[in-house]
């Protein structure tokens, strides 16, 4: 924690941006799910670990400018036909493909999720910033009971993270200095991107975001204003 | 009420989006309380109404593209200041301008707002369609409890209402088809404009959104599917 913030020297924030495939809910676990439930003959695993992996390789696409602007929807798609070639089956039927496209808008979240955010909102403006797209983040949230006051995107300044405009677009939505903006993630590379931009970050540890057998290294990074164990952990440390 | 859609023989709309000044808050009682209690040397209502009217030819010069894309926040307070040089008082300083122009995030929702948008939540996916900006829109809806499950604005699809952009963006956000999608407002014109687009529209009477003297004509209009005097009475009409 940076003594400067925990000491009130210096302001707190006021809004605070979630990021949220891994940090607020879990991928891994609700693919897994719902690939076994479908008895499909691959490693539920496997088939979750490799999704997640054409994730980044197609955003690079859209940032590039190689792709127009496109919804993680139909990334999302492009990478599932993409892997259903290579893992099998490859004779799903298109409305099978569709349906499974969508479990990214059936993620559960992390146990502390809700409660965190329940507890955070009573002191903070609390938003997404995800590269998910708002349809996506709307029903996630909506089943999962996340009490976001307001549902941003990626989709809503047409630049994927980490992309600046995105981190930036979150402060002029809310009229804000950059500083009085802080990101909550479970990764490096996004806190990252946010501080060069003028934010604060809070890391938030997700040991198990790839599942039981592949744990993360969540060391602590001084350079971020916050570390917690989860999302309970953050809003004690944060008085909320 | 529209028979077809009332007796279930065609799909009910999935999304309801809402239009928020006048049909969920009360933007001329807020404005006549804070400009009263700031005991400016003006008629607060004749205030209230100047400001509001000044609203839709601020918003024609972004339609026509005279302005580039404005936020709502910055139109209110170009007709802010024009109204203060015309009704006074001229020597209002820089502070209290931003202060009052701010009133806009600080609306009191109808009595029956919150308490039909938690009925209605059960059974939709409930959302705004305004063309308030979204940092207005949030802070609105967190002080006054307003359960959305996405905040949408015209600023999402930068195109004001009644541009068809704007209906057939939440469309695109939910990838529903256009009947799917339900707006619900207190003016006929926007509602007359979702149509347009292949959406449902519920009229909501707000008899005094323009204040005590100056009663609006709620009169029913066959063309909606349905007409409710508030949002309890539409949770109710649609079975909420």
């Amino acid at each position: 924690m940076a003594p400067s913030l925990a000491a009130g020297v210096i302001d707190t924030p006021k809004i605070l941006a979630f990021d949220i495939f891994g940090t607020v809910v879990d991928w891994y676990g609700s693919i897994v799910r719902e690939v076994s439930a479908l008895r499909l003959p691959v490693d539920p695993g496997q088939f979750a670990i490799a999704w997640r992996a054409g994730y980044r390789p197609a955003m690079a696409r859209v940032r590039s400018g190689e792709l127009g602007w496109t919804k993680i929807d139909d990334l999302h798609r492009l990478i599932l036909d993409d892997i259903l070639e290579k893992l099998g089956p490859r004779d799903l039927d298109e409305p099978a493909r569709r349906h499974l496209n969508l479990v990214w808008h059936r993620l559960d979240p992390w146990p502390d999720a809700v409660e965190g955010l329940q507890r955070l909102k009573r002191r903070f403006t609390i938003c997404t910033l995800s590269n998910g797209n708002l349809g996506l983040l709307a029903n996630v949230s909506k089943r999962a009971g996340l009490p976001w006051d307001l549902i941003l995107s990626a989709e809503v300044f047409r630049h994927y993270k980490p992309d600046p405009e995105a981190y930036l677009g979150v402060c002029d939505v809310f009229d804000v200095e950059p500083a009085q903006m802080m990101l909550v993630a479970a990764h490096q590379d996004d806190l990252d991107a946010a501080r060069r931009c003028g934010c604060r970050s809070a890391y938030v540890e997700r040991r198990y975001e790839f599942g039981p057998t592949l744990p993360k290294d969540v060391s602590r990074n001084a350079a971020n204003d916050f570390h917690a164990t989860d999302l309970i952990d953050l809003a004690g440390q944060l008085g909320c």
